[in-house]
């Protein structure tokens, strides 16, 4: 049996749901929301829905006692406005701080016992939070991190090479905030490293990061909230994580190294983090990535 | 080539366009809404999406224009606060009716000559206005009418007699909207008609419907629109029109009879309804399906 | 984690093996036949194929061992040649029984404990066997019976009436063998009864079955085997049994009064049959599925 | 609409068409075959199993006339047993070629115009007949090539180092032959380039290619054909041309510098090659491309 629970009905949970029941990736699903009437009135559209699908899953408005033998619990609430209105992930810090230690200790009194995953911004700050009340291993427990960011520049990289997204390779890196940054010397479309065809080309790459960030904030201040982009990429990490895949991802993980949860590529697997990847950087990436680890660190600590 | 447009990119347009894209329905779809801003982000959000996905979609924040060669129109968009806030689909004619007008006239001009489907509430009327001002046969357009009404009777008797949804058949007919009923004589699960069975086991029937109908309310009143059922609804439609397949199914289609776009049973295929079905009714439904054709043809008179 | 296991490596376990990869049914796969050439070649084609998928499963050319803790283990293997040469599936069951005897007792020493499917034939006395040897209760055993009957009726239904042969409903029961036969009264097409529909037609329904029955030769003699249509059947009951779905479909179960695996309609889910469905018969058909079950408890005693 | 033709009902073209109908990929498939009885009997397999199906596919059974308007027409027939028994592709270029010239000929008299790919072997010469029998540009036809030694390469290197194939990047470039070669400067994994990895765990790459060839050996050996993974990796080509992707594979395509059909990556769409991708190779890989090309020069010419 595969079994998950998303936590949080907001727009990132209900569509991640939604994926989840559309592809009949799981046997069964567990919804949760503080509100009962949002959460009873999400798991009826769901079930509503049935008759059309291809797949049958078990949907169940729940609680954290149903969560003790999921295989995954996902979390995904936050309050979007207070990032919108600021333009700073850091805005819902606070905000969701004060939930999430009364929801990990009632999951930990579950004795749930799967792999955890972050989308709850900030998400590197999030996770470490969640990492510790859990107590669960460090390996266990991830967040989506820059796999967003990652997909953004893969979109406007293939956008302006007229390639598909998925035919360009390399990473954003580190915190997903003001600090991360995409490691060009990892990036590359058409065989080639982007930094040279970028020259050949005359195509300046920090003009095509600002182009990304630019869209990112276009996509927040049009809709009010991201739901699709962010909600594809955590499908992703749960299949890999369901059928022990091994596939290889950027996501916020734990490194000794740099003492923080930070987003670096790793293998992912039914554990969670299998084996995390050396992405060879240069020097002035290395620099770069230090800083945004002193970042996340610094905003961790304000909540230990 | 399978290309698609869909109008409006509030709840129902966006999870639609979603559902589309994450299943690799179509080669193209072309996205519309009267919000450039709002439209910019859906689009950017989706495409932010496709390196996390299976299947490419070209995706298209586009104009009438771009509809010209396209397969199926989908009209979903509405004012759903209107409905929710009086508990009446009409509450959104008048706002709906005004924009119609001018885009049917715009994808007249762009000489669109594929196959409409209407979510736009209230369905049989405005399916029908669609139809005139579009100059399509009545054969290319309908609209998602009472099917998404059947699968929710289908839940709750799924739920009580524990079966899957898709392994209850029969309909909900008439209009989307009050006037509605459950065609109980065409009803069976188990194997058995429901009625008989529903006899059997003391298990009172205008309840099953009644639950039904509070359930549905449930679902505008805890999200404030419902989304999920009826994309997927119109999902299914989607496809048996681009594959061609012949399948069953219920939808609001113009009945010669009747005089209205009222919910029957009909055959799905690339050009829209290819065969009518007689749905065999018992005198007592045959009544009620008069009477709710005359609910629909006073509201629709009263726009001609 | 869900895991099956595939006993016989012939068309018909090779091509199920292949649907339940390449749409990501399962998490583990388990394969199995008695040449072991043959069964490393195999499972060497599926994982080639890995890089080309959107799913991950981990394939095992493996023994009874790794089967302790299957979901489900389904019997594929048999001789069609001997079926074909004879075109009688009793031909197969001397060859097949000496090899189920071993199989069985290995499996039921790896202590299996989920739901057995049953391919192999003549299917309604295999399963009978299978059931006796495993020791494992008879609503955990089941075979794919004339599922695969009634899906060819549908087909010839489907093609006559110009609809999709899911629009189709109703079942062909009895035997896998000569003694089947389409149960018309149940059988609907355009929410009609064919009965009915033929009359009105001039369509003889007994020229619909001989056509199926042609047909289903015509796919032997060209071929020399059937694996599509058979391994899609298992596919659904597979699905259904992973999901715990409750959905519908026609197998071999046990019939307590019939004395006999036999097909008749059934809700499967992860027990195996949750639920036996009294089929409604006219006087007529309840007479010949006596003949049939007759039929098969004469086989099934030879064997005991 | 979407429309293939498979020439070839073999284990491959029956295999592909399996892919292509299960997963829904087209609206209309055409199948071909010189035997009609065994046309016939597959066509007939495939439409018993639609009603097990999530999508509806048009199956025919057809003849070159029904593919004027088809969309990509697939070459998969060919004489594995020829293949089989010397371990030589080129032992079925001889019986090969009778069959083309009479198929492309009536291919062309058809007007078809659309993508055409060949699978038949030795694909890179057949390839390069096809092109200028049908007189299709050299970007509107192309061979598989070493897409599934690509992937087998990638199954070995995944196996290696416990990762997901698909997390495997790189290619084996050349003829789809005994010249082929691992561009082993282009591949990575683990965000490592695998000679700098495979030096620091003392593997031997040379092994890993000695290994790859053994597998693909076996398969044959084992089961006589293989068709599982070269399907698979016709299905996922199929699926850039359909969605017009522009997806990165690497395929037989027409090199000009080499001047023959030689497996190198490029960009696939709906005109077949819409770009090419230089590699960069080293000195010596370089070197054996060229003996690789020559290869293939001195088999093409012995056919002209």
């Amino acid at each position: 049996m595969r079994k998950i629970g998303i936590i949080g009905m907001g727009h990132v949970g209900s569509t991640l749901a939604h994926i989840i029941i559309d592809r009949g990736m799981v046997d069964e699903i567990v919804l949760l929301d503080v509100n009962q009437k949002h959460l009873t009135a999400e798991s009826l559209d769901f079930r509503d829905a049935q008759s059309f699908l291809t797949h049958h899953t078990k949907i169940l408005a729940g609680s954290y006692r149903d969560l003790s033998d999921a295989d995954i619990v996902v979390s995904t609430f936050g309050n979007v406005n207070l990032t919108a209105k600021t333009g700073d992930r850091f805005a819902e810090l606070k905000f969701n701080l004060e939930q999430i230690q009364t929801m990990a200790n009632q999951l930990k009194a579950a004795k749930f016992n799967g792999v955890f995953l972050t989308i709850t911004n900030p998400v590197d700050v999030i996770t470490s939070v969640y990492q510790k009340t859990l107590g669960l291993s460090k390996t266990q427990v991830f967040g989506t991190g820059t796999y967003l960011d990652t997909s953004r520049l893969k979109r406007e990289i293939g956008e302006r090479f007229d390639v598909d997204p998925r035919a360009v390779s390399g990473f954003v890196v580190g915190e997903h905030g003001d600090s991360q940054f995409p490691a060009w010397s990892s990036i590359k479309v058409l065989e080639q490293p982007i930094l040279k065809i970028a020259e050949e080309r005359d195509i300046d790459v920090t003009d095509l990061e600002q182009a990304t960030k630019r869209a990112a904030f276009d996509v927040i201040d049009g809709k009010g909230y991201t739901n699709i982009a962010i909600a594809s990429a955590a499908a992703v990490l749960i299949d890999m994580i369901l059928t022990d895949s091994h596939g290889e991802a950027i996501v916020s993980r734990y490194n000794d190294k740099l003492g923080c949860y930070i987003s670096l590529p790793a293998i992912i697997g039914r554990e969670g983090i299998v084996r995390e990847i050396h992405l060879p950087l240069n020097r002035a990436e290395t620099a770069k990535l230090k800083t945004s680890a002193r970042s996340i660190n610094e905003k961790t600590k304000l909540f230990e």
